[in-house]
């Protein structure tokens, strides 16, 4: 056969290049308590309400510990420019663990920050950005909102973040 | 009030600069018929039940009929580089109306198409990638799976994209 | 004062973005069981040994669990091209959780993931990196070695491993 | 034998291409006097116990001559986005050979470099690089951290830089 799945390769792979006891069974590839899908869906069905309530269309992206994607909701007539600016704000919020407001603040002309926007491949620097919370005070990722003013999105992702905590 | 909503600052330039009485009222701003978030979560949520059944954990990306990223999940487990696997995968599906499958054929190494994949930021040449195609026979965007083999996310792709036929 | 620590920023921000008083310490900033900085150490130096011990110069790259670098070292006369390359193997062998001998054997001519290597800003096929599995069988992050021939670079990256199981 | 080391294949080329008596050895490959792995870990382990003595998580990178990373380290906590800005810093300050606070004092708004940092794909204009000057007055390279503020970050790089004088 061919085409073989991945995760066979995988154990394939490790048994062949390693052949260690410690490595027959599959290794763990998640980091515990890294954000799982369903904390991810809970969080954008808050964040959409919240949309809803002020009506303003939004896109809506969740990243996790690692700053790498998990999650991502556009609704219609949402601006098609706000999908990189959603996903670079939870980005920017996770890898500063700040909210895209406070990194913006220290950030602006004659500020000590000037001109961090370039690094990363592009920061956003304005609000709509905010690290996510748990229950257990872990930093597990961060939610981005880009769709209506900078407060309208970050209150959105200030009620997606609220439901974890 | 400083911070005017994007939406509001939109129909006063649209008033401002075109002064048109057709525009008295704010333009419609998606086309009619594109993929609404209400359908691209339906085939999220049967995308998943595929995915569940196999037992692959995945990465699945929808675009709309622009190309646009609308959706996206990564269920635990599911590679990170495959974030940008499926997302590719949904938009090579749209931007050449076929499964990624079909170009991929085209595409080998002494084919017609050989190459291809540099362009547009880069393209995904295996199987995973399909077209979403509405009721009323309306490409309406695209499905894009990543995280087993080609043949099992060709088949959560599949799965996804019938439950909108 | 103008120059606030970005630390006290964050903790400021939280404070007056949330008021929470289950905020009132810092959040923990990055998930228990990551790679440290003294595991990156403990493998750059066996690696290192490994290098010198099979006399040729290499570079190497550790990244963590997100696919983020970690650590670097670069030794005398190893090729400056292999900067990215060894960054870009510990990246792949992460992203994909198996050795990039593994997924370059999937992605060769004709085989199921040919053209992988456009995506992610550019994977790398070739022996050399592998994910790196701690005493508990978690994948905490990858080792990426790029310097001499691919088998060389892979068993430096395996000396490396080796220690942290 | 098929796969053949580099280094090999570079010797047997310059062989074949030029067929000189003067390369009958292998050619120097690096410059006289550039930085070397052992001064950057010198230099590292300054820079740690500084960033350790103030107790800010930093990320510091390592540049040779070239602008090239040499060596880089991360501790737990610090900033993901860091990691970028700490070899953007590196890069900048041996770019033009000045540390990043005075690059970026000329660059402000209303000055002559103002928006140097959209070239270079994007150097840092606040404190926190500085060039590696050697025992001889020579500029062997440059380092770069980030982590805390800006004077912290600087802090940081001098005491690194200070112990090659």
């Amino acid at each position: 056969m061919r085409k073989l799945m991945l995760s066979t390769i995988l154990a394939l792979s490790f048994m062949l290049s390693f052949s260690l006891p410690a490595l027959a069974g599959s290794p763990v590839k998640t980091l515990p308590g890294d954000i799982t899908l369903a904390q991810a869906q809970t969080i954008l069905t808050a964040a959409l309400k919240k949309a809803e309530a002020i009506k303003v269309p939004m896109n809506i992206a969740i990243v996790d510990a690692g700053g790498n994607l998990k999650a991502f909701y556009r609704q219609e007539d949402a601006f098609i420019g706000s999908i990189d600016i959603s996903i670079k704000k939870a980005v920017t919020a996770r890898y500063f663990n700040m909210p895209t407001r406070a990194l913006g603040a220290a950030s602006q002309v004659g500020k000590s920050l000037y001109g961090i926007e370039v690094s990363n491949d592009g920061l956003i620097l304005f609000a709509g950005g905010v690290p996510l919370v748990d229950a257990n005070n872990v930093i597990i990722g961060a939610i981005g909102v880009s769709g209506g003013s900078v407060d309208e999105d970050e209150s959105v992702a200030i009620a997606g973040a609220a439901v974890i905590k």
